[in-house]
């Protein structure tokens, strides 16, 4: 009989090694468990013998690797009898949070700088049934209300403050160590907060030390050049960047990530936002997977620096793509539009069988 | 160790039941293998002791339940020779057969009709790098045409009249047995071309023929009711739903889903717009799951028929949730903005911590 356990999550997969027990009432979506997809046309576009994996985190539940640790958050904040969440976030958290609270039967409150309210970002959490909290006031002071209301209010943070959010993420190394059978030589993710690979290199750590692998990889984390922090040595005042996911100029996990970078031996570089759509252009049109623009950075900065041989060849790279291209419509649309200005990408002709057939041929 | 084979997609785990061989060169994207999520919330909601699954296919790599068929196509297409596939759509078949033929590194050609280009729907298989032909004629033009030049030019259809899609298709029945340990009672569809339908009971009849299961499911059709033939026993001129994936007047699987109706003793049945939408909101806020509207016909019809006692109490329902939230973007934001105009989901408050308390409470 081909019969075999449910998936049910991340939470009951590595229970073992996560903060719960057997009485905790884990909050799931089935998150976890992404592809790790073998490229088979870039390294050969490269002329470099290197084997490159994405991890595409974007086939989470919520279309990001944010599920990995709102399933942990929410799960602790229900254990502590919590009946609310709460973040300020326009972006790929507060969809995480609403779907999460959603399947908790609790309430999730998002809180934004009053403005222009961009539909297109904050849709998919109010589709989760979020309550909006529209301050008069910008980011930075949401953000701050959000850490003093959790102080006095029965209400849980789950921004990055949250402790639990980097001990869910950890088990996206654990499952890439599982199906390689080894560690990566380089682990290569886009930075913003820098939680995800300090989340990265715990669960790389985690397996090391515990003897499953007898190495770990070096960690290796782009930035977009107008929200690269770590390569600025200092926080950047109003970082600007295409790829809103990363567009982060005061990271959470500032220490932990120079950290990683040490015991790793891995580095940070950055990209500018034409190289990171680039990327994201070309990782869709020769490999058919498509991510959001941040996701790009991790494969656009690994070609980079394989080219350059910073990678050396014989290399096993694995690349995170942490969200779905579906998550930004908008970017994807100019970058056809632009596309269909320059006359490429698209024929007209009438509706005739000659016409189609020599349409075929001309663009093959 | 935890060691265990990577997975590699559906061909590569069931190529026991599909026309493939060791020399077929497989082209995947790791499609199949989604979650199957037990609900929590709406069968308590409902007041019935039933149980409730949602099989979400939205996981799949381009975001719909067509990767598990396209995969199919694709390979065999490579297989035969063809450097290109064709199809005639605008939705989710054409992103589909674009990003696997960029996986192997062939041309996708999309024909569509003359007019307005909905970029957001098209914008995925450009990314992809799809070939968009417009022709000066309508769809059904367009599906002649696509037939038509397949019998001359070396091309491939990737429609549904493709054979192998529905080969594919019917791994997502072997996926619900293997982690149900058994058939379930009900299988709940959208129903559209129909193919999905029959593909899941070809994958039914399977294990069940050879012992796997010893009992095949019920399997339940539910159309939009702009666009319902089968309710009407005819083909419909000018289906309209805001579903549109299932916005299809003709069906290409009109035989076969009479036939799985019979076979299985189900029935079909058909839905308002508001009541999918309803559906799709309700499966969104209760469970965090967002699905496209198409999709939401399965569970809207399986909780009616499940309310009115047609599904019986003590059954195990599965309901497919053929695609992604996210690939319907403008269909959201419209239900929020209403929700926004009635003046729920969001309050804008001073930015004081008293403010955000009372907040809270108020809207918890």
């Amino acid at each position: 009989m081909p019969f075999r356990d449910r998936y049910t999550g991340l939470i009951n997969r590595y229970r073992d090694h996560l903060p719960v027990n057997d009485d905790t009432p884990i909050i799931s979506l089935g998150e976890g468990n992404t592809p790790l997809i073998r490229l088979k046309n870039i390294p050969r576009l490269l002329g470099k013998d290197v084997d490159i994996y994405v991890k595409y985190e974007g086939l989470n539940p919520t279309g990001s690797f944010k599920d990995r640790g709102m399933t942990m958050a929410v799960t602790k904040a229900v254990e502590e009898g919590s009946n609310a969440i709460i973040c300020a976030s326009t972006g790929n958290t507060s969809a995480a949070a609403a779907a999460y609270a959603a399947r908790a039967g609790i309430t999730a409150f998002v809180i934004i700088p009053e403005g222009k309210i961009a539909m297109g970002k904050l849709a998919q959490a109010m589709m989760y049934g979020a309550v909006i909290m529209q301050i008069r006031g910008n980011f930075d002071q949401g953000m701050q209300l959000v850490k003093d209301v959790a102080e006095t209010s029965p209400v849980t943070v789950v921004n990055s403050v949250n402790p639990y959010r980097l001990q869910g993420q950890k088990t996206a190394a654990f499952e890439i160590i599982e199906e390689l059978g080894r560690a990566p030589d380089y682990h290569c993710l886009p930075v913003g907060n820098a939680g995800n690979i300090s989340a990265h290199w715990m669960g790389y750590s985690e397996y090391h030390k515990s003897g499953v692998v007898s190495a770990a990889p070096t960690m290796v984390g782009y930035q977009a050049n107008g929200a690269a922090p770590f390569l600025r040595g200092a926080p950047v005042r109003d970082p600007e960047t295409v790829a809103t996911a990363i567009r982060i100029g005061n990271p959470q996990s500032w220490d932990k990530a120079w950290t990683v970078r040490k015991e790793s031996g891995g580095w940070f570089d950055e990209l500018a936002d034409d190289e990171i759509l680039a990327a994201q252009k070309m990782l869709a049109e020769k490999e058919g997977v498509f991510c959001e623009p941040a996701s790009a950075a991790s494969i656009g900065g690994a070609m980079r620096d394989i080219r350059a041989g910073k990678i050396a060849e014989g290399s096993t790279v694995v690349c995170t793509l942490t969200g779905n291209g579906l998550k930004d419509p908008d970017t994807a649309i100019d970058q056809c539009r632009e596309d269909l200005q320059k006359g490429s990408r698209m024929v007209t002709i009438e509706a005739e069988l000659d016409a189609v057939r020599d349409a075929i041929v001309n663009n093959m």
